[in-house]
C-alpha cells in the first residue's frame, strides 16, 4: 500500500515533531487525568446549579477587552482573520467571556445567573516559573450578587471541587483587593502614585514604604497570616473596612478543615477584583501542587448601557492538578483473545469492563490488566 | 462599589459583544449538550481500550504538515509567535496530530496503538454550507494496522458511539479512495491528469468522462448505491480489487441495523486515505443531522525515518449532533429556600440532586424543576 502523504510539489519536509515553547502533548495517563479532573470539577459545579456555557476560543481582539479589564496587549496570542482582515485573538481567560455573555446574550436572564465553563485558554508568553502558554481552566461565575452569601457559595464550591478532585491540605488565601485604594483615598493618603504603593505592597517590601511616604501601610503587611491572627491585627488598626473584615471571618468559618490565611494588601492578579479575592493551594499524591491551583473573587460586569453588575466567581487550573499527580488512574483493561465473539465483548463492556480486542492471533495483551480466558477475567 | 474595569487610558470602548463570523457562544442547554455528547462518545471509545491523548491547540505551521497530508495553506488560521517569531497555526484537525504523536513520542509504544481524542479544531474560513470556523471533534485512531479486523473495530465503534449519543437511522457510506488511481495505473489508463478524473468522479459527472478519455469509469458511478447492489455491480466489472470488495462486504455485514451504501469512486475529503474511507449520517430528535456526522478510514502514518505505518480511525463532529437536538436534557434542579442548612444541601446532592441555594429571602426558584419544602423535593 503506498504511503498516503502528498508533498504538493514542495519536496519532503523535515519531520521533527517539535512543538513551540509552552505547548505540549498530554499522553496517557495524564491526558485521561486532565479529562477526568475537568469532569469532576464541573460535576461538582453542576451539582450546585451552575449551567455550562461554551464561548469560542477566538474573538475579535477588541471584543476580549472591556467587559472586565483590558488584557495587557502583550498577553494575547493574535491571529489575523482572513475573512474580515480584522485582528483576532485567542482568549487569555474565560471569565471575561462569561462577563460578555452575561452582559449581552444573557442580559435579560433572571439573576442570580449561575454559569460554568471548562476549556483551554492561551497566552502569548509563558511565565518565568511556568513556560506554558496553553492552559485548561474550569470555573464558575455567579452574576448578580457579590454578597457574603454569594461569595460563600463560590468559595465553598471551589474548595469542594478541589476536594472531589482529590486535592488534600487545601488552603485558601483571602485578600481585599480594594483595601489599599480605599485607604489611600481617605484614611492614609500617599504622595506617591497608587501603582507604586501597590507594587511595594505586592512585593511585601516594607522597606520601600518610607520612601513612598507610606509607612502607615507597614502594619497591613505585618498583619498577614492565619485568619484569626490576621483579623485580630487588622481590627486593632481600626480601619474603615469593618464589614469586609466581618465577611472574611465568616468566609473562614464556612471552610472548616481548610487552612485560611489573609493577605490584606495582595492585589497582584486581582486587578479587576473588588472587595474580595482568593487564591487556592493544596497537595496531590506527588506533593504540593506547584503554585496556585486557582483563584477568584468578586468583580463587576460592565454592561453596554454603562451600568455594572456585581459578580463573584473562580477559575481552577487543571494542569496544575495533573502535574501534581492527581486524576491518574491505572486503567483496568480486559484483553479479549482473537476470536472472542463480539457478543461476549458487548456483555463484558455492559459489566463495566474496558475491553481490548485482539485483531489477530498474534496480538498480545500489552497494556491490559486482565485477560479473558473464555470463562472469566483473569488478572495479569 | 466602583466598577472594576480599567481603560488603561485608551478611553471607553464600544461593547458590542459581536463575534467574528464562524464563531459562536454555546449557551445552556446546548453547551451542556455538547459536553455531555463529548463524554458519551469518548466513554464509548474508552470502553474499547482507546487511551486519551491531548495535543496542543497551536503548533508550528510546518509541524501541522507532513505527518498525513499537508493542509491547504488557506485552511489554517495563523498566528505569529512573539517568542520565536516563527509561524504558528491553530490545528485544523486532530488526526494529523495523533499521527505525529504516534510517529514521535509514541514511536516505540507497542502496536496496535489505540488513541482517542476530543477537543476543538479551527479553520481559517467557513464553508459555503456551514460558516463555522471552530468545531468540537472527538475521535479514535488505531495505529499499526489497517486490516479488515482493524477497520471493523473502528467502524463498529464509530457507529456504537453515535448510537450511544442518541443518533438514530445511522447510515454509513463506504468508499475506496485508492480505487480510481489503482485502475488508472493499470486497468484503465487515462490520457488526462488523474486530478481531472477524480474531480469528474467526485462530481458524479458521467457526462464529463468521454472528453477525459475515461468512459471506462462510467460503470463505477452507476454502481454506487446500497451495499449488496453496489457489490454485485462492482464484481460484475471484474476489477483487480476483489479483496477490497470482500472487505467492504464484511464491513457491511458487521453493521446489522445500519444502512450501508457504497460510493466506490468518492475521494473528496479522503485525499490522504488508502483502501477505505467512510462517512457517517443519521437522525436526531429534530430531524436528519445536517451533513456528515463524521468520517474516517485507513491511512498511513509517516515516520521521520522514511517508513510508514498503516492506521485506521475516525473523527466525529459534536456540533452537528448538538445542532440536531441531541444531548439536550432538561435539568432537574432543586431550589433550596433561604436558610436551608448546608448539611441538608450536602445530603440532597449526595442523593443525586443538583441544588440551587437561595442567596437571600427574595430569591425565587427560577430555572428549577423542584423546590425543597423542608421535608421533600416538591415538583414545580
Amino acid at each position: 500500500m503506498p504511503p498516503a502523504w502528498r508533498e504538493d510539489g514542495e519536496g519532503p519536509q523535515t519531520l521533527t515533531g517539535l512543538l513551540p515553547e509552552g505547548f505540549r502533548d498530554r499522553l496517557p495517563p495524564q491526558a485521561e487525568a486532565a479529562a477526568a479532573l475537568l469532569r469532576t470539577l464541573l460535576d461538582t459545579v453542576a451539582a450546585r446549579g451552575y449551567a455550562r456555557v461554551q464561548p469560542p476560543l477566538v474573538e475579535f481582539e477588541t471584543g476580549l477587552s472591556g467587559w472586565l479589564m483590558k488584557p495587557a496587549s502583550t498577553a494575547l496570542l493574535r491571529a489575523t482573520d482572513p475573512a474580515s482582515g480584522l485582528g483576532l485573538a485567542l482568549r487569555p481567560d474565560i471569565t471575561g467571556q462569561i462577563a460578555r455573555i452575561a452582559a449581552t446574550r444573557l442580559a435579560d436572564a433572571p439573576r442570580p445567573l449561575r454559569l460554568a465553563y471548562g476549556g483551554p485558554v492561551l497566552r502569548a508568553k509563558g511565565g518565568q516559573l511556568n513556560p506554558a502558554r496553553e492552559f485548561l481552566q474550569a470555573g464558575a461565575e455567579l452574576i448578580g450578587s457579590d454578597s457574603l452569601a454569594a461569595a460563600t457559595e463560590i468559595l465553598t464550591m471551589a474548595v469542594a471541587a478541589l476536594a472531589a478532585a482529590g486535592v488534600t491540605d487545601i488552603s485558601v488565601d483571602l485578600t481585599l483587593p480594594e483595601l489599599v485604594a480605599t485607604l489611600a483615598a481617605d484614611r492614609w493618603p500617599v504622595p506617591c502614585p497608587l501603582a507604586d504603593l501597590h507594587a511595594a505592597l505586592d512585593a511585601k517590601d516594607a522597606g520601600a514604604l518610607p520612601a513612598l511616604g507610606a509607612t502607615a501601610y507597614a502594619p497591613l503587611l505585618a498583619a498577614a497570616g492565619p485568619a484569626a491572627q490576621a483579623l485580630a491585627r487588622l481590627r486593632a488598626l481600626d480601619l474603615p473596612v469593618a464589614p469586609q473584615l466581618d465577611a472574611l471571618e465568616s468566609l473562614a468559618a464556612a471552610l472548616p478543615g481548610t487552612h485560611v490565611t489573609i493577605d490584606p494588601t495582595e492585589r497582584h492578579g486581582f486587578e479587576y477584583h473588588s472587595w474580595l479575592g482568593f487564591s487556592l493551594f493544596g497537595r496531590g499524591p506527588e506533593g504540593a501542587v506547584r503554585g496556585e491551583i486557582g483563584r477568584g473573587g468578586s468583580y463587576a460586569v460592565r454592561h453596554s448601557n454603562g451600568t455594572s453588575e456585581a459578580a463573584v466567581g473562580f477559575s481552577l487550573y487543571v494542569d496544575a492538578l495533573v502535574d501534581a499527580g492527581l486524576g491518574i488512574t491505572r486503567p483496568r483493561r480486559l484483553f479479549l483473545p482473537h476470536g472472542t465473539p463480539s457478543t461476549t465483548a458487548d456483555t463484558l463492556r455492559a459489566q463495566g469492563w474496558a475491553t481490548v480486542a485482539a485483531l489477530s492471533p498474534t496480538d498480545t495483551p500489552q497494556g491490559c490488566s486482565h485477560v479473558w480466558n473464555g470463562v472469566e477475567a483473569a488478572a495479569l
